[in-house]
């Protein structure tokens, strides 16, 4: 493992100087999220129990600007606008939870190609709205001129990134929902490849990510960007005597926000990483990581290409994930445990894929010479 | 401050070896959470890193043991029952939410004497049940015998330790509930006093806490302590077709416990962090931490008793609070300014107190020593 990390891309690296004494052998996971930690991770985590951030209060000044820092770097990063407010909860989980108590009255419509987009629709039918589904196979992504939306539903539900499967909706696929259904809200499950696609807030409603994936953090917080007309629809919901949530309804997590504070005590620290991640992304420049995505993405579909053993699984070229790359694999335990005992840690298939399924995640975190790495070692 | 650190209880800093060059002075933080963090934080976080916990997945074997491990540390030292679900959630604010959601149909009942207590009844009027409220004013303790609780209440809401006045509820009165009212679901918050009070599981349906306060760890999880009595009152409520949330819903949380695991990917880094501290905890002994707790108590109280200058904020001995020890005040901003410029950081007063009071907390994390040296500086 020492010379894979001392092969590893230098800039990406060079912070990576935890100088404490290391019994345990290092692996480098390309799993899909708990994923490898950004590799400026500790440097940041050494400052942020310097600064006590563990010990600050969440009504404090130094809060405040910590919970602002990270919003101006995500606005850079994103080039999320000014208007979008940037609200932080437990999870993105929570999030599908949040966005259908506050944008619907009725009807959600849902894109379905894996567990996830699946899970979203799943919970709106639990909140006891109406929810359409437009469901594709496991592996397919969707020919969005055939699917026509019930005038009646007031949010569209799009999953940029279907990390169960790998597939991924093009982002001009996602920019014509709007076009076609300008008044609905139009929510974008981004968990899985934020920051990477390039969106068009003019387009987009509400779009929402966890940490613990691209971004390269320690799970615990997600993180939900929403504009003016979900806080209104909110608004209106409440007016009419529907259940919106607690403490993180979004007119409370907004009315916060909007002093750079939460309704509850939130997890401070993942806020600070955050914005100290984001930072250094800002400082290597959004082009920049997406076109190195871009690149490592090929260096791994161009292997899948041509290998005996493993193969694509997304079929539709236009679908496949830049950012978890899912491929077909006999014997997928026997292939991760191997690549495990070489310090490579890659993800099994979701749910009963695993027995046919491994997933690849490909973010920031991973330097092109680490994907190198894991080709060659899924090559011998 | 170096004095300070090195005068104190040698037990709990024996692993605060964090050997970085740390320019910034360091405060030891007497806030009522976030707070301190315990001694031995930085040791595990370390052991954290080497481990790569920040990666590992929520699905993993690894991420199991974490989880138990946690489990049967706080059980070993709050003595909880082992039919008990020990669950997490993002903090306890959210815990109050999913109570009242999942253990009441039509109707809660609260004693309400500070802030956080009446949030807990306004986020039963807010979900929409019918709540009745027993109020007193801030900073005193009720006569619980004055006090009849509607036939129709389904949930009794009990808060041990009222953080924003620093007014405890004496465990002999949270227990006589239970023996009055059988058929009641009684719940305790204990966010700010765990694991200090020593209950009596037979007569506590569910309780809960956050890891920023006694715990001495950073914000970002809240533990849910709750038995098959709110299990089956959940699933009874959502047969009915009552909303009870989605992915941290009783029965969902429940369900994935019984794995291990968690409906989302959790706050895996704090769940490994508490299993540790607990287990510090146990090693040092509930009795003991009990017992120095009542001796710092002891200390701040007879300070205060003594002072020209402060004075004991809860008239009532027996409601006063030895985790939460709240004083009135001159000036209370330039005390705790001055206070700061000696690195000794003390809470305001919430909300509207914070013009006449100061908050001191007294977690296992400050030894008698860090307490003695505020004592001191606050009588200089």
């Amino acid at each position: 493992m020492i010379a894979l990390l001392s092969s590893a891309n230098s800039r990406l690296h060079v912070s990576n100087q935890l100088s404490l004494s290391n019994p345990l052998p290092m692996q480098v996971f390309f799993t899909p999220g708990p994923a490898q930690l950004y590799p400026t991770f500790e440097t940041h985590l050494q400052q942020a129990v310097r600064e006590q951030i563990g010990s600050i209060s969440h009504r404090s000044k130094q809060f405040r600007s910590t919970y602002q820092f990270a919003v101006e770097q995500l606005r850079e990063l994103m080039h999320i606008p000014a208007d979008r407010a940037i609200l932080f909860t437990g999870s993105a989980t929570e999030i599908w939870e949040r966005i259908i108590q506050n944008c619907v009255e009725n009807e959600s419509a849902h894109f379905v190609n894996g567990s996830f987009s699946k899970r979203f629709y799943e919970f709106s039918v639990e909140i006891g709205k109406k929810a359409q589904k437009f469901e594709v196979p496991f592996g397919q992504g969707f020919d969005i001129s055939q699917h026509t939306i019930s005038d009646t539903a007031e949010l569209v539900c799009l999953t940029h990134n279907e990390t169960s499967s790998g597939v991924s909706m093009p982002v001009a696929d996602i920019h014509s929902f709007k076009k076609s259904y300008p008044s609905k809200i139009i929510a974008v499950d981004m968990v899985s490849s934020a920051p990477y696609p390039e969106l068009n807030w003019e387009l987009v409603d509400t779009a929402f990510f966890s940490v613990q994936k691209a971004f390269g953090l320690p799970a615990g917080l997600g993180v939900w960007i929403v504009n003016e007309t979900c806080l209104h629809k909110a608004e209106s919901l409440k007016q009419k005597g529907f259940y919106i949530g607690t403490h993180h309804s979004l007119p409370s997590l907004w009315k916060s926000y909007q002093n750079y504070e939460t309704p509850a005590t939130p997890n401070i620290l993942a806020i600070y990483l955050l914005g100290k991640v984001v930072q250094d992304m800002n400082r290597t420049g959004i082009a920049t990581l997406r076109k190195e995505t871009d690149e490592k993405a090929a260096l791994l579909y161009n292997f899948l290409k041509t290998s005996d053993v493993y193969s694509i699984a997304v079929e539709n070229e236009a679908h496949r994930s830049a950012t978890v790359v899912v491929a077909t694999v006999e014997n997928p335990a026997e292939k991760i445990a191997a690549l495990k005992e070489k310090g490579l840690v890659i993800g099994s298939g979701y749910g009963s894929f695993k027995e046919k399924q491994v997933r690849i995640a490909n973010f920031p975190a991973t330097s092109a010479e680490q994907i190198e790495q894991l080709i060659r070692t899924m090559q011998a």
